[in-house]
Parts: C-alpha cells; sequence; structure tokens
C-alpha cells in the first residue's frame, strides 16, 4: 500500500470475523471457504470505485479485512452484488462463528514507509 | 465484540503495519516492541471515549490493529499521549517497515453471531 494511503474522503469497510473450523481448514482456507474467498477478491476489484483492500489474521484466530472504496455508491454496488449475497448466505449458514462490519468515512490518512522519511 | 459492535456514530481508527524483523521476533513479539505493544494496549484503555479494540496479524505478514473511539476528541487525547508519542518515534526508528493509518467515521455497523441469528 502506498504511503498515505488514497486521498481523503474515502470509504474504509472493516469486516472482522472468526471463522468456523469447517472453514478454518488446515492449510490457510482451503476447500470452498477459500475458494469463495478468492472469487470475491476478483470480483470487488470490478467495482468501479473500489480502491483496494487489506487482509491480516491466522488460523483459529481474528481475521480482520479491510476494503476502500471511493464513496457510498461503490460500496453499495458491491453489497448488491449477486454472487456476493450468494457468498454472504454461506458465510452465515456455514463459514462464520461471528463477525462484525464497520462502514465508515474516512477523514485523514498518513503512512510511513523506512527509508522514505 | 458484541453482535453490531458500538452505537454510530463512532471513529475506527486503522492501523496496517509491516514489522522490521527486530520486532517480529520468533515467538509473538517478545522483547522491547512487545513490552510496548502491551504497555500501549493498557494505557489507551484510560483513554476517556476509548471503546475498544481488534487485532490480527501472523508473524512476517500485514498487522491490522482497529482502535475504536467514541469521537474524535478521545483520538486526539491519545495521538497527544506523552508515553504514545515516544512509542510512536521508537517505531518509526526501529519496528515499522511501513505502515498506514486511516482515522474513519463510522456512519454503520452490523454483526452475526452463530446461534444469534
Amino acid at each position: 500500500m502506498p504511503v498515505g494511503a488514497y486521498e481523503p474522503p474515502y470509504y474504509a469497510v472493516v469486516f472482522t470475523s472468526v471463522k468456523t473450523e469447517a472453514a478454518d481448514g488446515g492449510n490457510g482456507g482451503a476447500g470452498a471457504y477459500g475458494e469463495t474467498a478468492e472469487r470475491m477478491e476478483e470480483r470487488v476489484k470490478g467495482i468501479p470505485g473500489f480502491l483496494g483492500m487489506d487482509h491480516a489474521g491466522s488460523p483459529g484466530g481474528l481475521s480482520i479485512t479491510v476494503g476502500y472504496f471511493r464513496d457510498a455508491d461503490a460500496i453499495d454496488e458491491w453489497r448488491s452484488d449477486v454472487e456476493h449475497r450468494a457468498a454472504q448466505r454461506r458465510g452465515r449458514a456455514e463459514w462464520y462463528e461471528s463477525y462484525t462490519l464497520h462502514v465508515a468515512k474516512v477523514e485523514r490518512s498518513h503512512g510511513f514507509e523506512r527509508g522514505h522519511g
């Protein structure tokens, strides 16, 4: 990610989740969950106004994914995507013990990169 | 974290970072970095308007920490905390290859918990 990220205002969608054993798998989310996650990552890149995403997590623990979008319309478009909606339903049925979603408008941001100041 | 998180509006401060080898350590951030991280976690809890935090990451990869605050004043108070400022300086000098900070106002949030609907 570039130093300073994106030019505000933009949106950050913070998704924190704890997966079920079925989804957590042995090797980085193998199986249907992993395939769907990859497919969604590919698909969100096609949304006009999608800026990028960050992900962190370890098996058995909390996962955090942050998606960055230019405006609320871009988030609405992603939210209403047909494949995404099907994936969400399957997520609630099979893959998530719990999750929380925060939709937030970024007012300021800055970054640091070693050797760049 | 409770289903639905906190009552909007509130703030989410998203901190994504890649640590140096010195900070990444062998066993979950041992040494000075780990001690400082623990101390900061304890200290931020004393800020009026601090609501909670989430953290995810794995050694060698991206870490994401999200702090939740009631309002911008609470963030300003945390930002100007003397120990926190010293920790930030040391972070730039020793512990971070790179980081990005996004300060964002949460407009809506919701959650899901298995067995709670």
